[in-house]
């Protein structure tokens, strides 16, 4: 089976109406008057990004739901994706399964196919995907507004996946909420929902991927500004309050341990209740963990008694 | 130096406007009225697609170019990429000369830098662009569309790449013309200038990227038509010309090799002066090497005396 039979029969049927069928050299998104595209890139190792022995369309669903999440971050909806595929061997079955699961996702996520391009590797599989949205013009939501005075907020729960990597290394013994870790980190919940939410009330928002402080300290230092967050206020599920409990060092992975695809916004002041309001219709459950202050010191992340958290690194770094 | 500091240094003096200075999880391209979005992705793998002791700054500039000569073959005007970069390991002189070679080439094609992603891999150095365009509304010109009567046109020579490739691996010796011929497999010079040629007169084109046998092939069987090909027409430079002498087998790797990325056009007959005098002020030399035909047979590919070339495979597979 050459590359365009390979091609023919596990992609095609994904194609949306810009893929052309895979049929050209290149796929085709309709100007949209008064939107502007937003362009986000994620690429994904195995044996860096996740398991090679992962199922193949849990790792299909990883590579396109951590572009998602950046789109959902810059208030962007979802309009269709290309995929670089590089592939260590020819292997159907495989083929199969990682075509089923951006089938679910692309469906799920009105998120069709538009192109790609398949390469064989010597080295491990890589699955590149290039994500395309829209916003209305000029709305895109920027890592670089954060102003004094904003509230900053959290979709969902926070280090989940951090301590699902741990769990399934057996590094930790979560118990019953282990499989809720677990699944955390091989099927991040991109929070596309919050979109219209980020795009009426935000003055920035990224997705959080590399552990929340590391991702925090970022949008402060690119927004000028920093934060004061309080840890009594982080999100966490039941799962990770139970296997965190007292342990200092767990709880500072679980804030520094990275695929998370939470949602981090900040949200003026006096739009924070409006904003948990909208959240709340759209069916997105948001946090207020701290606030935005005026200085370009680094974030602190304190407990109730003053004492702030002792952070050694800050990010969990993919590279 | 982790990731961020790495695109700090070496990406960030090349983000164009709707890259944002790379400080955000997105790029943006604002909508152009009345233009449709035309998107191309091609990967390239060390040791597959270009050898890993190739100079940084050439395989920059191959991974920019296979993708700028996508979208010439389809009339878009090249408006800037996004860039996965897989490495192997950090080297600041490697990476330093891999981001001059972007910054030369991103500058001559007017092709900004919009975004990326930088993961590090335990294989083999892979770079995958995807690279955009625009066209006028509902003018992208598409691989789909010969039609029966149309001349067929190719741009520049055939062949050089295929030949440069065997040249460097010694498996031929092609004297004064060797350094031309492995030239021309290291840098493709992608035929940009003849955008508004193609979308003033092509029914179809594409890039001819996997040799001229199998993508002629490829776009007469997607247009549902067949062609004949003239073999004594096919522009070959005076470099190729001498090592293919009267050598069939040669002639035929030159022809199904790969690595041209010069453009086949598919024009109508009425237009065929017209597009010749376009093209020639426009600087890129074209030439006529055959006829679109009704049928659904293989396309024939025939010397002066009628005899077809015995093409075995007839397509270079990088997969």
């Amino acid at each position: 089976m050459n590359e365009d039979d390979l091609i023919a029969r596990h992609f095609a049927p994904l194609a949306g109406e810009g893929g052309l069928g895979l049929l050209d050299d290149a796929a085709r998104i309709a100007s949209v008057t008064g939107h502007d595209l937003v362009i986000t890139c994620d690429a994904l190792v195995a044996g860096v990004h996740f398991f090679a022995d992962d199922p193949a369309d849990a790792i299909a669903s990883k590579a396109l739901r951590v572009n998602l999440s950046d789109l959902a971050a810059k208030g962007a909806t979802p309009r269709g994706f290309v995929l670089a595929l590089a592939l260590p061997k020819h292997d159907e079955a495989w083929l199969a399964s990682f075509a089923r699961g951006l089938k679910r996702d692309s469906e799920a996520f009105s998120f069709p196919l538009l192109g790609g391009d398949t390469v064989k590797t010597p080295g491990p599989l890589m699955v590149s995907v290039t994500a395309f949205g829209t916003v209305p013009e000029g709305r895109m939501v920027p890592r670089t507004g954060a102003r004094a005075g904003d509230a900053l907020y959290v979709t969902g729960t926070i280090g989940d996946a951090a301590l699902g990597l741990l769990e399934r290394q057996g590094q930790i013994s979560a118990g019953q909420g282990g499989a809720h870790l677990v699944a955390r980190y091989l099927m991040p919940e991109p929070r596309n929902a919050l979109a219209p939410a980020l795009l009426e009330h935000a003055h920035a928002a990224m997705d959080v991927s590399d552990g929340l402080i590391g991702d925090l300290t970022k949008m402060m230092r690119v927004s000028g500004v920093t934060a004061e967050v309080k840890l009594a206020d982080v999100p966490l599920s039941p799962a990770a309050r139970s296997v965190v409990g007292m342990d200092e060092a767990l709880f500072t992975r679980a804030l520094t341990g990275g695929d998370d695809y939470e949602v981090l916004a900040s949200i003026p002041a006096d739009k924070a209740r409006a904003f948990e309001v909208a959240a709340e219709a759209l069916g997105v459950s948001v946090t207020r963990i701290g606030e935005v202050k005026a200085s370009t010191q680094a974030p602190t992340f304190c407990w109730a008694d003053g004492r702030a958290l002792n952070v050694v690194g800050g990010s969990y770094s993919h590279f």
